[in-house]
């Protein structure tokens, strides 16, 4: 196994760099995986990844010994152990996993669909909430994701960390233009929006289905929102202005799934929100 | 106005480290709230802060410059002017807001009430995802909040944050005795468990009603939901283990107020799901 314990070695700032610019992902085209669970969830749909970077303290842990031990005798692979410092300013997390693979991103296995399950992203620029987005999308049955431009990166370490695998199961696609999307969309396309006169309990939600979220501070832009066939708000008992965009996708993707389970419509779809 | 440029200021110090200590923050009392959105929501409660600090660019911003003129005419107050670098190393996010206010905790306006729409958060560690549920509590209309001793702090700078507002609209009460407080509880009680048999959209929800989520990693501890009256799962049609916390706990809540927007039980109560 390979050692590395100065911030100079080239490997290393290859790895810093990849880490910490998002320009360098888009054009190396690699991901960085961090933690045990990503790089099995990667593991299960495109096999083991080729580079492994463990921590000093990491390789003496058992869960990741014992993932070690079992690659090494099924597969060439390069593993690569990093001072603890060194790791550590790769991590996301204060407390660093120990463990990340450096694997190449993930092509979408198809083109854009225009007739299956979409949620498309206007402008969502926390990657925290991309990636719990794309959790819950993948959570609640939804095939596809688009983003449009200006939205966080879907490959970054800290949106694949909050989505916990969910970009293996999805089709994600990056530097879309949504209101083109939904202009060809062979489905219904609905936006939350918090001004809209209907209420999400009211709402008709067809299928195929495409949900669009705006971003944290401005929502919807017009120009998607128009391009939608209906727009919707989130009934609001409480003194509040507005959920987190993440909470907000929860609920219209889960009120979805709810619609589905039950055969028969909404009983509230006589306008009481 | 005073300034401070040095990072050995006696006053800028202890800034320092109340914004980077949980103990800090307990043993004196006071709370950091960062940006203009969350001063502006904690004077609508409880008037104007005492303490204001605003960075060298911040002071020059027009939003910023008209909140302090207001404030000339009307309070007796204190404003400090920080190099922006030393503001910077206050700030939760890269973009500094530009502006703080420094406060007396807000104490819960009472104490722990056992008849009212309550949240539960049992070892929910990341403050933005206690921010995001203390957000959609409030957005959902439910009054009060408790937090295991285990949670993040609801009062960090990073959970304020996330929460937008949301602490001056609830009755926030932390280290709490959960299972104490379930057993005394006059209402019904659920609490949000993957592996339960009933699913949420076929579980009955009473009112008052207490909502029980667990940490991102364990979930609720068996000794809190043996303590509850019901345990549910969230329908997940995809194939997916879980979902974000803050993201289940918008689903659960927003559950709630569908049905009591309408008058008719679910539709699904027969067992779909």
């Amino acid at each position: 196994m390979r050692r590395i314990s100065s911030r100079e070695n080239p490997y290393y700032k290859a790895l810093h760099k990849l880490c910490h610019s998002g320009r360098e992902r888009r054009k190396s085209g690699r991901v960085l995986l961090d933690g045990m669970h990503l790089i099995e969830a990667y593991g299960a749909h495109y096999g083991n990844p080729d580079e492994i970077l463990v921590s000093e303290s990491g390789a003496a842990r058992p869960e990741i010994a014992s993932y070690l031990q079992g690659r090494a005798t099924t597969a060439v692979s390069s593993v690569t152990c990093l001072a603890d410092a060194l790791f550590g300013d790769l991590a996301v997390v204060d407390a660093p996993s120990g463990i990340m693979a450096l694997v190449g991103q993930p092509a979408a296995a198809r083109g854009v669909a225009d007739d299956v399950d979409t949620v498309l992203l206007d402008g969502v620029q926390d990657p925290g909430n991309v990636g719990s987005i794309l959790r819950s999308a993948a959570a609640a049955g939804f095939s596809q994701v688009l983003l449009s431009v200006d939205c966080a990166q879907a490959w970054s370490p800290k949106t694949l960390r909050a989505a916990m695998g969910a970009h293996f199961q999805l089709a994600v696609h990056e530097r879309c233009d949504l209101a083109a999307f939904l202009a060809a969309y062979r489905g219904q396309s609905v936006a939350a929006v918090p001004a809209a006169s209907t209420g999400l309990y009211a709402a008709d939600l067809g299928q195929p289905l495409a949900w669009v979220f705006g971003s944290e501070g401005l929502g919807v832009r017009p120009l998607v929102s128009a391009a939608t066939q209906r727009q919707v708000r989130i009934p609001m008992p409480g003194d509040s202005e507005s959920l987190n965009v993440a909470a907000a996708a929860a609920i219209c993707l889960f009120e979805t799934v709810r619609r589905r389970l039950g055969a028969s419509p909404s009983p509230l779809s006589t306008g009481v929100a």
